[in-house]
């Protein structure tokens, strides 16, 4: 939100005057809606305004410890301040999320709040997987904070494979007590947020043994921490597992167990049971778990979209002022921004946001769509969802991460200061790439169910909406429609999407015939089989981008449409050019018609060029969000970089104590 | 090197057992022979393994005063012993830059020293540019540390377009002396290693203005601090910049000036010179000051390389002890380096560590040939020497770059921790991305000169070497030679440089006929034309790669041979797939020749596999160089990445004060 007092910079103001759409327009479409606008607008106002929640020292000076305790003290004021926002407004609990996670809670606590597992995992843990009786027991009390939980899982040795796991918890039906033990060193959980020395509860996820039998693994509520004096209980081995590339402040922890006695009642039970006596009840129906991840693989993907929109609104404000390097000897330096090279690191950046956006949105409706039917007992569209979800997430956390750092690098050696906030984001979009699914496991989860749908189409049977272009290609092997025209494109994406899907396939069945296991068969042709669901992720996104815009553009002013065609246009010839070798390998070009892609990519940058300040203010970002000297509304680069620099602790002395301590001593020696 | 008491992880056992050559001969053809090798390993030992100089707090838990202070002190420790060093051995003072920088260097001090610029710029431009006068009375008191140096030349307002700088430099003749300026908050020196809090004297890089005329840049003497207090001198405004991605402990500091007199003698007249009365006299020869941006160039691929083979190390030990992800259902989780996909991540990796070594000695050479005809005033080959260190010193740096990260991420979580040093190793990486020319800006310039090329090519002029091809393949517009071998590779690679040179050559030409100034078109044509010198340097690199590798393997054992060949082999088939589109554009392949490639490219993957960990071996590096918890020799890495977690001194306490402070209150509160 731009505050209108600050002396905006005259390159910046040319360019917001010389805008064809109203970037107001963009801000409510971008924001879901007027009022979803205004009530961020007010969240902001009402907490990054605040004196209280102002950092006089910016936190990468401080060391690891000093960060870890100013992010408690703040969490508190932050919860503090909710409370009475909602004691005044009546809001429901629902704003813990979305005020600790999501645009604001970065605004607030840029690298992260060890509180945060304890409202987005633990909670919905709760939620999600105890019985009522647990629920009354426990949810009141993690509602109010009265306990302070975290989500254990991840194991030093063993991460996207959960099967794997090796903590366990074997049932004693003599005192009916689960006795927790970590056999091995990578046996310990390694990870979860808030561990370390925040919370005092976790769900520990743990190998189930009963009857002298493993049943899997299955989740636990564990007590980590007396509750009056903070310290680790008998046989709780816990602490923080160290340093990070970002994300430096949610205190990850490690947690092993010796011996660790808990209730029965404490195996969170609303599916799978252990009775009395030991025995193992079989939960009815293990999809609803699936859900969960879903959930957060779709929330993913609108982050995606997010980091993508911040980092490429700090590094195209930063072009509109950064002058340098002529490109006329005669004269003045440009902006930055006219230099054609510039745009194709911007632009592409700016057409990607806005995909993952509407991506993002459009899988959060099937998600619904498709719980809604689940709960019915309907679970036919479940398996097409979950391939779906996994290579978007896959993906769209590529594309950020190595977006930002494109942009980053775009911004020159000022992009490599922390207070151009690129660090920052980059940390947290790079982790995605990694988290909550591994990309690579990811693409080849979702290239299983390609292979299936392949095969499926081998038998003329009916496939599935996302897949269903499998069966319309089966059959051809050169596509030979070409016109340019952006639906053309996307068919002949779907086309070599579906040679990509074939070419693996024959890869496994030639390795089988040939005396592989399938499992190694698919191993030794992992390479076809990412790619192939790659490609099929990048035709789903250019139809999603397609078919959404054009039905949003005509909703909006003919202006903002006008915008919202210039980013399908752009996203459509520049997935064209960047997999061209996939294109030509399948697809029907002439060099004139590869020429001519050349050429519509450098007439759409340059069509995008005079609103790109307009299209990124559209997005509406709180200056303390984007956090960043380079980037602010007011285009001030010099002078923040300048202010920034004074806050370092080494500059409040002119003469630092190693001076005398050991240059002095060194420059008056005779080495 | 390897410390032979460790117990090592038994998949690396293995790993060695199994290699089929030895990795001493390759760790002696890597390191430049026997000798070369020995001395490494004598000053490893001398330096790293010295209890002095050893970490008792990792760096990341320090705060970046506590991390300046770190380092000043550890350099002098450095320093002291270096000289002992000196007096034992009478070695000469070269080995300040071995040992200050390069990898011996970042053992010691691994986000960088506050006095390398001190040896590696300060003192060079010196030698390069200071009269013998200047020499008699700068150096002795430079060479013993009696004076700190840095180099200023980078401004906040200005960085590769170096002519566009502002600080000026105004000659009084009343008094001799030249008036130090800076007139903008723009003009700002800002950057320069060591100069916030270290150094007390610089060369500054400043317009130089006399009798009402500017005579563009020139370096400057300046002194910045007072000799015995280390107070600023006044008009001196100093200080640092802030915190970074990377490199973090090598004070980059800014500087503004405010009328500040130096005596006309500490004007650097090597070259250009103003008389006493202010009179200009311009320099000889420009030639000689390009001599040095194309040394640190060199430098700099060298350097990629370096990184390159650091972070492969690293990964491929992690990948051969990680477990992860059943291939088989029936069999245990396989060791990563198993899964094809991850073997894709790994090998092409070390391929371009060889490659870009290669490339930096060919180049190395190269310039030292070119600068000895130089010296007997042959320039012929300059502009082409220049232009092939511009593009290789972008190519080189941005795949490294992303190269070492595509490593980090393929160690999954554990790579995101400080301690795996992937953070470490890249925010030096990208810095190069960035630093001494920046990448796009290099590219352009390459082009510059292959449009120049190109035109000669037109008029049937003889090229020099490196761009005779484009004259051979001006009149073919398909090549259909290919028959899969490496030299036909090779010659499709050129063939296609230059039809991106026709292309973009074409492009230009059509703009200027429509009416704009040659600078405007070739920015219009900015996009095709950093395409063209990209894919210039590719066939280069691959042409290099075949020459010196094949070369090379005729001087090694058949075993080592045999490895040197399989790096040709995946270099180029993954060169080819990954500029597929760029071949199937200019070239005649059909599809089973491309699937042939897919199939090529598993199995080199397969034939290296089993050496894998034995290539990384040999590269040498001591554990300290790498100091990541999973990469070191003996491959335990859960061991020590437990161990690095105790280091934290979070985990000094069980409870850490915030607790009594806001998370009791929390709890305890009905929120």
């Amino acid at each position: 939100m731009p505050a209108k007092a600050q002396k905006i910079n005259p390159d910046l103001l040319k360019e917001r005057q010389k805008a064809s759409f109203k970037t107001e327009e963009l801000a409510v479409w971008w924001n879901g809606g007027q009022k979803k606008l205004e009530n961020k607008r007010f969240l902001e106002d009402y907490f990054l305004n605040d004196p209280a929640l102002q950092d006089d020292l910016p936190i990468s000076y401080m060391s690891h410890k000093e960060l870890y305790e100013h992010s408690v003290k703040k969490s508190y004021i932050v919860l503090k301040k909710l409370h009475e926002y909602q004691k005044k407004t009546g809001n429901s609990i629902d704003n813990y999320m979305a005020l600790l996670g999501g645009n604001l809670g970065s605004g607030l606590i840029k690298e992260g709040n060890p509180l945060t597992v304890h409202f987005v995992m633990f909670l919905p843990t709760l939620l999600g997987q105890a019985t009522p009786e647990q629920q009354a027991e426990w949810l009141p009390r993690a509602w109010n904070c009265n306990i302070i939980g975290t989500y254990a899982q991840t194991e030093l040795g063993h991460g996207t494979f959960i099967r794997g796991l090796e903590a366990r918890a074997d049932y004693d039906p003599k005192t009916q007590e689960f006795v927790l033990n970590s056999p091995t060193l990578t046996s310990y959980k390694w990870w979860p947020g808030g561990l370390a020395h925040t919370a005092n509860y976790a769900v520990v996820v743990a190998q189930l043994y009963t009857k002298g039998e493993c049943h899997g693994i299955h989740p636990f509520i564990v007590q980590l921490r007396d509750e009056e004096t903070h310290m680790p209980l008998p046989g709780i081995k816990i602490g923080e597992i160290g340093t990070k590339v970002g994300m430096k402040s949610v205190n990850n922890g490690y947690l092993g167990f010796e011996k660790v006695r808990i209730p029965r009642k404490n195996m969170l039970m609303k599916n799978a049971q252990v009775l009395e006596d030991g025995t193992f009840v079989k939960p009815k129906a293990s999809v609803l778990t699936y859900g969960t991840m879903m959930f957060v693989r779709v929330a993913i993907v609108g982050d995606a979209s997010n980091n993508l929109a911040k980092a490429v609104t700090i590094a195209t404000r930063y072009s509109a002022v950064r002058r340098q390097s002529p490109i006329d000897p005669n004269k003045p330096e440009p902006q930055i921004i006219d230099h054609v090279t510039q745009q194709l690191k911007l632009f592409p950046q700016i057409a990607k946001a806005f995909v993952f956006k509407v991506a993002a949105n459009y899988i959060w409706d099937l998600y619904n769509q498709i719980t809604g039917e689940l709960a019915k007992g309907d679970l036919e569209r479940l398996p097409e969802l979950h391939a779906m979800s996994c290579c978007l997430k896959a993906i769209c956390t590529a594309d950020a991460s190595s977006g930002v750092e494109l942009l980053r690098l775009s911004c020159g050696g000022h992009g490599y200061m922390e207070c151009s906030n690129f660090p920052t984001i980059y940390g947290i979009a790079t982790a995605a790439v990694t988290y909550e699914g591994e990309n690579t496991v990811l693409l080849l989860q979702t290239a299983r169910y390609l292979m299936k749908a392949w095969s499926l189409a081998l038998q003329n049977e009916k496939l599935v909406p996302t897949v269903a272009y499998l069966g319309e290609y089966r059959d051809s092997t050169r596509f030979t429609n070409w016109d340019g025209s952006v639906p053309q494109i996307i068919e002949a994406f779907k086309f070599v999407a579906a040679q990509k899907v074939r070419l693996a396939y024959n890869s496994v069945e030639k390795r089988r015939q040939s005396g592989y296991s399938q499992e190694e068969a698919a191993n030794l042709s992992g390479i076809e089989l990412t790619q192939a669901a790659n490609i099929h992720c990048r035709a789903f996104l250019l139809q999603m981008c397609y078919e959404q815009l054009e039905q949003n553009s005509k909703d909006t002013s003919p202006a903002l449409a006008v915008i919202l065609k210039d980013i399908i246009e752009l996203y459509s010839v520049d997935a064209c050019l960047t997999h061209l070798g996939e294109l030509l390998r399948f697809v029907q070009l002439d060099e004139s018609q590869v020429s001519q892609l050349q050429r519509r990519l450098e007439t759409v940058l340059a069509r995008i060029r005079p609103n790109a300040v307009a299209i990124v203010d559209g997005f509406d970002f709180h200056d303390r969000v984007l956090s960043s000297a380079l980037g602010a509304y007011d285009g001030n680069v010099y002078e923040r970089l300048f202010q920034e620099a004074q806050k370092s602790p080494l500059n409040q002395e002119p003469v630092n104590k190693s001076f005398h301590e050991y240059l002095k001593p060194l420059m008056k020696s005779n080495l």
